[in-house]
């Protein structure tokens, strides 16, 4: 199908990672060169539940929908490549409103050197979606998994966390420079992005890799944000920086060595690199080490973007 | 993000051209081999614009969100690869209905071998919609564009046009063999799906490829149930051939001696082909040849799928 709407925005994005960019025909022409895999994640941004179209710019509701999928790149340690958007827009909405919020995705696509490269647009008589679909190129079989981590290894994220919904879950910066630095700099077993909270994306990449990890609570960098957070909540902060969603920073493991030489030379400063645990094959789930040195079991509570009737 | 409603679908596809699967990660990979370009292409079903959900099971509205993205596939004479289906479900939907949905998408999945390799689901306060992006492969500069239309050529449509309204638009079965057996049989120049109409569709291919169409209206295959629609319009059954909308039937352009040979020689005998007319270098727009030999212009009344506010 045809999408005249994102002609416009694709002929002014760079594209000089795709031969040729087949904008305006049926599909989008990815060529690479060889020995590249190619990866394509996919996630849908719904009025109402990730973000509040009434309080929110459209601009930032355009970048968040690439921004997301960035992340999603930038946990397989790959590089993105090219976007395809489609949007669900309300009957009644502006063309203003729509040019905003293309411009919001087309900056940071724009950034992180992504081709626009296609999609599809559609007015209904219900509320404003977004999906984007992104793909990118990793050298092959180089994709980090989820699914590998080992035990022994460090556990390491990047970032502050916690309490991003005051402003960051919009705002924030996909960690793609830092993890192709990441994937260069360490051999890295294992990675995937806090999209749903650290303790509950952390038992996903235990569950996939048959492993169990033990946490360090005193190294869990709390953001200010989650104290923030926590004044509002009454909780502890450290309860926001585990189970709060849309961190959206690397969690990933390394053999300890490699882990030790990564933190001593890190290969970027502005961002946070903290050692938060390390992974144990003996036992599944997570546990935290308590001031006795004994393993209390803890129960992740993420949030749960998946469809519970 | 993580989509576990996805998971226990998609260990059930065949994946055999994807190396490996990553499900469960963060983005899918695509492995291939050499010499091979990706196509990738994405399409929007939103309830009460492209399905009725109180009329139409849920099987049939996720089948044609795949298969009108096989026929985009289809469009650039590619191979499917992977599908990412994203789920804006309302949030009173039963879960035997998503499965049916899903199950739909499957099983048209697994006719053409296509692996549902990742996805988004989400509940909302909305209507439902459906969103898959579809990859695919091609050798290298193989995909056949809209942009390469060539003065001479003479215009093929496959299959019978017009009334899918009627149901062919939920039931059709993309041209994906189709079209890579015309791809082998003959040298295509340009080629796209008609979604919208095969006069709109024409006119964008003739607009991208700088060249003007004369069509023979005697020679456009009128399906039976364009006519049975014209009954119930009072329009003329050709009306319906020329500018129904969700033909998704295979609209391509070849040399005249390919063609010529193409015709005495399908590649295919289930599906017609009809040679409805021939580019011309001279003008731009559509014409038709009428009874005294003339040309005479036409104006294309498609479907609009674009938002116009």
């Amino acid at each position: 199908m045809e999408n005249t709407f994102l002609k416009h925005i694709s002929r002014s994005t760079p594209h000089h990672r795709l031969v040729p960019l087949g904008i305006g025909d049926d599909a989008a022409i990815l060529g690479h060169t060889d020995n590249l895999d190619t990866v394509v994640t996919t996630d849908m941004l719904c009025d109402g539940v990730h973000f509040l179209s009434d309080e929110v710019t459209p601009e930032l509701i355009g970048r968040k929908a690439l921004a997301v999928n960035l992340s999603d790149i930038a946990a397989m340690t790959a590089t993105p490549v090219a976007a395809f958007v489609s949007l669900a827009l309300p009957r009644d909405l502006e063309h203003d409103y729509v040019y905003r919020l293309m411009n919001g995705i087309r900056e940071l696509a724009d950034e992180f050197d992504v081709a626009i490269a296609g999609g599809d647009t559609n007015s209904w008589d219900g509320k404003l979606a977004i999906n984007v679909c992104l793909s990118g190129i990793v050298a092959r079989r180089n994709a980090k998994l989820r699914s590998t981590a080992e035990p022994g290894d460090w556990i390491l994220v990047t970032g502050e966390l916690g309490g991003s919904i005051l402003g960051r879950h919009l705002t924030f910066r996909p960690r793609v420079d830092e993890a192709l630095k990441l994937a260069v700099a360490a051999d890295i077993n294992a990675c995937m992005d806090i999209s749903d909270g650290l303790l509950l994306d952390l038992s996903r990449m235990m569950e996939a890799s048959n492993t169990g990890a033990v946490l360090d609570y005193d190294q869990i960098p709390i953001s200010p944000a989650a104290r923030q957070r926590a004044i509002e909540t009454g909780l502890p902060p450290i309860e926001h920086a585990l189970s709060d969603g849309e961190d959206f920073e690397l969690l990933f493991t390394l053999p300890a060595m490699e882990a030790r030489t990564l933190l001593a030379n890190p290969p970027f400063t502005d961002v946070r690199l903290s050692h938060i645990g390390k992974i144990i094959g003996e036992a599944s789930g997570l546990f935290r080490r308590v001031p006795d040195g004994n393993l209390l079991n803890v129960q992740p509570k993420g949030f749960e973007h998946e469809w519970h009737p």
